[in-house]
């Protein structure tokens, strides 16, 4: 339930794919395969667009997550692209790093999400990574500046062609993780707290998912404003992680019901109330919502029950999807909000203005994205499946560093960053992650470790996959 | 299409009310009449609340409006009331000196308000006056203060008890009638435009009913933010009053159409849009906002279609009432939201906060409440008319002043203060609106004269009634 979300803009990588993927062009020599992903990619050898392009430019590849079609985890997969994306005006080639999980990308995988165009297509709104080059026309980016990306789909892949507007340069001390981990989800949530919810001194919200992306980043925003209650829900495991981020009041949602515990805490209700859930929830949110108070609801997390599209979840958020009437409005004094960052192509304005605040508070150390964890393109089922079963804490992030052999072997990857993981006790977590999924196993592809995590040493429990409420 | 809007509060002028008119005490002293209405008053003879009270208590009495029935005009009756209001723990008595009029309140008069109880009962929402006496536990206001009030009803009489928590100080400089036409006008425009609507510079902002009193409160408020464009709605006859108001673009819905008008000037849309009308308008008003931006509905003006209530024009007006889905506001990134003060009950704190805000603007020359015209109790029938008609501009206001003998004899009254009205130039104006409205001449009670009004010298083209749209 974390990055309840999508990115903006749009259209680039459109193109850029077409750009790979020419049938009628002149048949080149057989390209060299730069850091070849060899056994876990598919090499799809596609011919090289040659149109106006330099010897080396014909030979380039690269490798894409590729969605081949609607289905479960294993409909990404991964394939070897050829020919240098060429550059429109105004854009600039990144050489990407690290790129963002969201959810909207999970509701995509199930033709869910109407922002990303049919099959195949690459995935992913958001990334971070090194400006490799700059098109006609582009005059804030230069090649070797270090940017975060948001576009509308596209970015999963190890370069990529997008409008340097889109692009945002990463400050001192911030990690490509980082970056790729905080558009979508800060963006979102700053705009739906300081724009929709014009959050003020002593107010208080209701935070779903509080241990997702979407959840963390609203938690670290509402602290930046004085006295502001946070009631998040999360399951149990979570709630010390969500309570030492902000939270003011952790709810377990699988235990409790969330609106008798706000409204023992709160009777006359919330200011502001999230809902990336859909469905009844959101009936139950404007309900609790106090005079004057705001609903805004981002996402229809109830519609995804399992890995496959449930047609059963999905009619059901239909037949509860809430309608309002004005005259209820006005009676109640009350706002209702919708947003999502996939359809806010174009407002770059916003959108810029939205980074710029939320960079300058990251350099103040108000706010941090947290990474729950970091895996290889090879591995991206498994990090969808981490966060469609709600395991994670924080962002979930691909990196595109190549998959060293041994990982490969189905052996944890060295934890070669932070503080040293204890490879013995995230054994024993997969074992259990194992044991509480047997019904799923059956499509399981060979099970890949993350490559690194950023838990904490003691051991979690793992949370059964959220029942759909 | 001014004042669509209600206070805030409740339940005291009931009590008093009940206290005025006990059916089983004992019979007491003839009342003594002061500022007896004589003619024009229906002196009802209820008799005197005597429980625990001293005798002056008895003999006192008071003028005061009553809605005896739903309907037309003629269904508020001036009454004169016996026994002195019993002053509960917390309550002020006010000597009332003038009285806001509102579109709720003639909603109201039709039985289509549901904050007013059954009649008989007295309606008014604001008022103005002088502290009379005060109640235990009050500890804020002291007799002689000058103050507003808030109520959500009971105001249109002389004398009245009300909470001290909804009264505010009138400060230095500021007349009776501006009391009595700031607090429904402006904390609904205030709430609207900066709370729900979280106006910011650069923002574009759609006012219907520029020239009625919420429409002149929210244009004076946007120009409190920087390079705030104002689009404004009224007839022609006052597209001059409204521009030196501050509307930036003034547009004539009964010529034009708004929407087409708008798009040419701001193709993307508006940030916020302010609909007092309901029904179809509200369609209109989603479709106009830009992404981000934020409908506020807080009214169904277009319900209202005659002086008594017209059926097809309410169902028409629930019909094409404005229901939303969640999905449309996400896909849309837009807001919808409703506000009635009449609604807002118990917010004293808010309520207060608002107030103070436009209180310091007030002090700061940055608002100003425009009186349109003050009249006599005894001429409330021609007041609503004259706001239902639209014929206003700015704040219809009632006066608890006597009215002198001479203008019962239907003759203009003494156009006693601000620069001197051209008696000549306002029969003309009166004669044009007659003709022009000579199908609800029929039910024409005895037209009397507004007690002044603040017109330009230059002759004001009369307006025909709003089309329903």
């Amino acid at each position: 339930m974390s990055g309840e979300d999508a990115p903006a803009q749009q259209q680039n990588a459109v193109d850029q794919k077409q750009e790979t993927k020419p049938a009628d062009e002149p048949k080149s020599e057989p390209p060299k395969t730069e850091s070849a992903p060899a056994g876990a990619a598919e090499a799809a050898a596609t011919p090289a667009a040659a149109t106006e392009k330099a010897p080396e430019e014909e030979t380039f590849t690269y490798r894409a997550l590729v969605l081949t079609g609607y289905g479960g985890y294993d409909k990404v997969k991964l394939q070897v692209k050829k020919g240098k994306p060429a550059l429109k005006a105004g854009e600039v080639l990144v050489r990407v790093k690290a790129c963002g999980l969201n959810f909207a990308d999970l509701m995509a995988r199930q033709g869910l999400y109407d922002r990303l165009p049919s099959p195949p297509v690459t995935p992913g709104m958001e990334c971070s990574g090194v400006v490799e080059a700059v098109g006609e026309e582009v005059t804030d980016r230069k090649v070797g500046d270090k940017v975060m990306v948001l576009n509308r789909f596209g970015l999963w892949q190890e370069v990529a062609a997008v409008p340097a507007s889109h692009t945002f340069l990463i400050p001192e001390g911030m990690s490509f993780e980082e970056a790729a981990a905080l558009p979508v989800n800060y963006i979102t949530a700053y705009m739906m707290l300081f724009d929709f919810g014009n959050l003020r001194p002593n107010q208080s919200v209701l935070v779903h998912a509080a241990a997702g992306g979407v959840g963390i980043a609203a938690t670290q925003l509402c602290k930046t404003v004085k006295d502001v209650t946070v009631f998040g829900t999360a399951s149990s495991s979570k709630h010390e992680t969500i309570s030492e981020g902000g939270v003011t009041h952790a709810i377990d949602y699988r235990t409790k019901d969330y609106v008798e515990e706000v409204r023992k805490i709160s009777p006359k209700g919330l200011d502001i109330i999230l809902d990336p859930l859909g469905g009844s929830d959101t009936h139950k949110a404007y309900n609790l919502l106090k005079p004057m108070g705001k609903l805004i609801t981002y996402g229809a997390a109830n519609m995804l029950a399992g890995q496959k599209k449930n047609l059963i979840a999905v009619a059901k958020n239909w037949y509860h999807q809430f309608s309002i009437h004005t005259l209820s409005l006005i009676q109640g004094n009350k706002s209702v909000c919708g947003f999502h960052l996939g359809y806010l192509d174009g407002e770059t304005e916003l959108i810029s203005q939205a980074m710029s605040t939320i960079l300058d508070l990251y350099k103040q150390g108000k706010v941090k994205p947290r990474i729950d964890s970091t895996w290889h393109l090879e591995q991206v089922g498994d990090a969808m499946r981490k966060m469609q079963e709600r395991n994670n804490i924080g962002k979930v992030i691909l990196t595109t560093e190549p998959m060293p052999e041994e990982e490969k072997k189905e052996e944890p990857k060295k934890e070669d960053k932070k503080e040293d993981k204890k490879k013995e006790d995230k054994k024993k977590d997969d074992k259990k992650k194992d044991d509480g999924k047997k019904e799923e196993k059956k499509d399981d592809k060979k099970k890949e470790e993350p490559k690194k995590e950023e838990k904490k040493e003691e051991e979690k429990k793992e949370e059964p996959k959220k029942e759909e409420k």
